[in-house]
């Protein structure tokens, strides 16, 4: 495995493996690796023949008031990770190398990105369509994988390499969750032991609503005030959000019709988690 | 020459070339095919293994009531051009296939986009870069070919390339003019035989300016006030601005140092022309 840190290098790095028309998949991350990145990398490595995972924490993305100083970056044990994931290139280029001074380019994509978090994260995906389009550019991927935990990321992203006409592939990769529910996030190990037992309210309220759907409840109001109330009841927090919108447009819903997503994002402690299930109606 | 209206077929049919390693120059146009046009083909003929010129009349960088509508489209006379400069591909897309129905995403440079043209055509350089973005994604050059004459286009072209780390060479090719000075643009068949000659003094004024500043002067208020004066006495018309920048930055300059865009967008009768001239302080 070979550790790559400037655009330069990674170009002339894959160049002979795009020459010989080997398939490259890219998994992007920002690092703190767990067994959801891991799983990325398990799939880009059965689909690609060449493997690079991007390590970047990338400011763009984060508000003025989130945890872009405090964010976890574990270099070794995320190398060890990839590693053990038999990654072929990670990439883990500076801030400077990624945002020279001088750049002002913004890629932006409208409406997908107005609800859910975009609403409680201004700019936040303009961020991460920035930093992927720069990353598509610089790997020129063969396909790309994302984790479904970030549910309105995947469909924002989708958007963009549709609309751009990137010519490449997105992978869409299940939730990874911990035994007991709570969704992998490199953002839970802000969790203090008793915010972590509260956190699982989050995946709990969603099982609910997915056991409740299944049962044949389709009044999305009547949902969304019981999943509310469960987390509420659980301990001190703040909900930014608990929704129900149409999985592909992410308009929000009435009824459970067609493929759902119920998406929520509350504030435990210092941390900000996410989480969503997909139902069909 | 093959002549292609889909990115499905565009990308099939350059695949063979690309899989040979062989190298792809882009020019990317609206039509209306004149010598400014083919100079560049030519350039691009003499660089590059396999030329692709796009003709395409990119709405999304005409503001209301600018002339998308009379625009023109002279199909049969572009494709003949661009058989007669030995192009292997035309790209010839609709407004449909390059902007489906709920396509939201936009490329935006900020900072060199807010003088000179973008002051008085706003959201026009956003509509250049998204369809422009869109182009290199669809072909994947490895060289891509703009005229001087769009001078503050290419600046910003090159600033997008350059943050969004498109993989491709940006090559920037001479205006070039009538016998009488007059710089080729397919709005030039606006103009009235009485326009056209009144058109004169656009590159007379940056002609002077040029002789001027080689005979010594430095101070830009006063060879501007003399362009306006020049342009303004020469019959009705008016003038969107006469501007001296620094050629990379586009940043207003007081004396002449350095490279010098000097630039300017005119009405004349029915058309909205724009010249310019780079001079070294």
């Amino acid at each position: 495995m070979r550790k790559i840190e400037t655009i330069h290098d990674l170009r002339s790095g894959l160049a002979p493996a795009r020459r010989a028309g080997r398939t490259i998949g890219l998994v992007p991350t920002m690092g703190a690796l767990h067994e959801g990145h891991r799983s990325l990398m398990r799939i880009a490595r059965q689909q690609c023949q060449e493997v690079v995972v991007s390590i970047f924490v990338n400011p763009t993305q984060f508000g003025p008031n989130e945890d872009y100083q405090r964010y976890p970056r574990p270099a070794e044990a995320d190398l060890a990770c990839c590693a053990d994931e038999r990654v072929d290139t990670v990439f883990m280029p500076s801030v400077e190398e990624m945002y020279p001074v001088g750049e002002t380019t913004r890629v932006a994509v409208t409406r997908l990105t107005e609800g859910l978090c975009g609403r409680f994260r201004p700019g936040h995906f303009d961020g991460v369509t920035t930093v992927v389009a720069k990353l598509f550019n610089i790997v020129q991927p063969d396909r790309a994988y994302f984790g479904q935990k970030d549910a309105q990321q995947v469909v924002v992203i989708r958007q963009m390499v549709r609309d751009l006409c990137f010519p490449l592939e997105i992978v869409t990769c299940p939730i990874i969750r911990e035994p007991d529910g709570l969704a992998m996030s490199s953002r839970n190990m802000y969790l203090s032991p008793a915010d972590r037992k509260q956190a699982l309210s989050l995946s709990g309220a969603l099982r609910w609503a997915q056991q409740t759907i299944a049962a044949g409840q389709r009044d999305v109001a009547a949902l969304v005030a019981e999943m509310r109330e469960q987390i509420a009841s659980s301990g001190r927090c703040r909900i930014d959000y608990v929704e129900i919108v149409d999985a592909d447009s992410l308009v929000p819903k009435t009824t459970i019709t067609g493929r759902c997503l119920i998406a929520l994002a509350v504030h435990i402690g210092p941390a900000r988690l996410i989480d969503n299930v997909v139902v069909e109606g």
